[in-house]
């Protein structure tokens, strides 16, 4: 079907994103082509910008257009308190929790030795000379609470034992609204070892 | 955050893709981050080539680099029966069954007075002139068995009577791998009313 080649092209690429089957790709095909040629060009240009306009904060490594981004570059921000993520993302859902009013910095991983992700390819030299450079009183580790997560909160708690800094990990424990009876043994353990006191 | 402006302008162009919300679009655009900029450039060129190269076939509706389409302009294709279909991307299902080895008609979407799709705005007419043209033998209708294909397929039963042209559709009943059990009452009548001699 030689005639479907524009179709099938943008199909396979669409098709290479996460969570899109082939089949789900070809229903965007064909919704983009029943909708305004100016939405198909719009995303296009955006997309062919994309890489140039956004570039990685020289400082946090999150993904910024200006470099050092708008957060290390906030002189409101509380420069004290570094929290620690996994991925780029993390800082945006962070942000839009409005939860914290620190800095960030961004490990672009998690230390994975099976698949080669040694504590040498992530940001953490940059972390240590951070928190021996800026002052910072607070780490706050944000990684997932999995395998991974664990194995690099221990790694970077032992690496900044010996610089006074004071290490937090974020709270881990049943979900808001979450039940019980569903919630699996692990996490369970986990809300009685942080059980919080009351009274 | 003015910083993450081309991240927010393309999260906001992705979820107005069917089937992708706020938080999918998000993972899509740190996806495309994360990947080869090659990918994000060759997307936005597909994307913005895309509605120049695809166009109408002339003939029987469907999308097609070239006009007539493939599908038209192939002459091993069977000329004496005509397939009516709802949408472009039908033709697409249709062909990747090999199901069928004659030419298409695509309505452009089926009778709706309520909202406002009356006949008129319909390939209907066109249909007309190429059964009394092309010297078509039969018309199957392929559009779903909903409320709005049972009466689209009427209608053009009753525009095509004294054509003498055979007026088939497709058949509706029990999907294969389905469970008696689970059908709705609607499929179940349908599929005793379409039952099938055995001996």
């Amino acid at each position: 079907m030689n005639e479907l080649n524009a179709i099938d092209r943008l199909t396979a690429l669409l098709s290479k994103l996460p969570g899109l089957g082939k089949k789900s790709a070809v229903r965007l095909v064909y919704h983009i082509l029943d909708a305004d040629p100016a939405y198909a060009r719009a995303l296009g240009e955006e997309l062919i910008a994309f890489h140039t306009s956004i570039r990685r904060c020289s400082r946090c490594g999150s993904f910024t257009e200006n470099d050092p981004c708008p957060i290390c570059a906030d002189p409101a921000r509380d420069g004290s308190i570094l929290c620690v993520v996994e991925r780029a993302q993390d800082v945006r859902f962070i942000e839009e929790s409005r939860e914290f009013r620190g800095r960030f910095h961004v490990l672009g991983g998690l230390i994975a030795p099976l698949e080669g992700v040694t504590p040498d390819r992530l940001r953490i030299g940059e972390l240590v000379s951070r928190v021996r450079r800026e002052g910072i009183t607070e780490v706050i580790l944000a990684m997932n609470p999995t395998v991974e997560g664990d194995t690099t909160a221990l790694y970077i708690q032992k690496i900044l034992k010996d610089s006074g800094v004071e290490i937090t990990r974020l709270a881990s424990g049943l979900p808001v609204g979450g039940d019980i009876e569903y919630i699996d043994r692990l996490t369970l353990s986990r809300s009685f070892r942080g059980r919080v006191r009351l009274s």
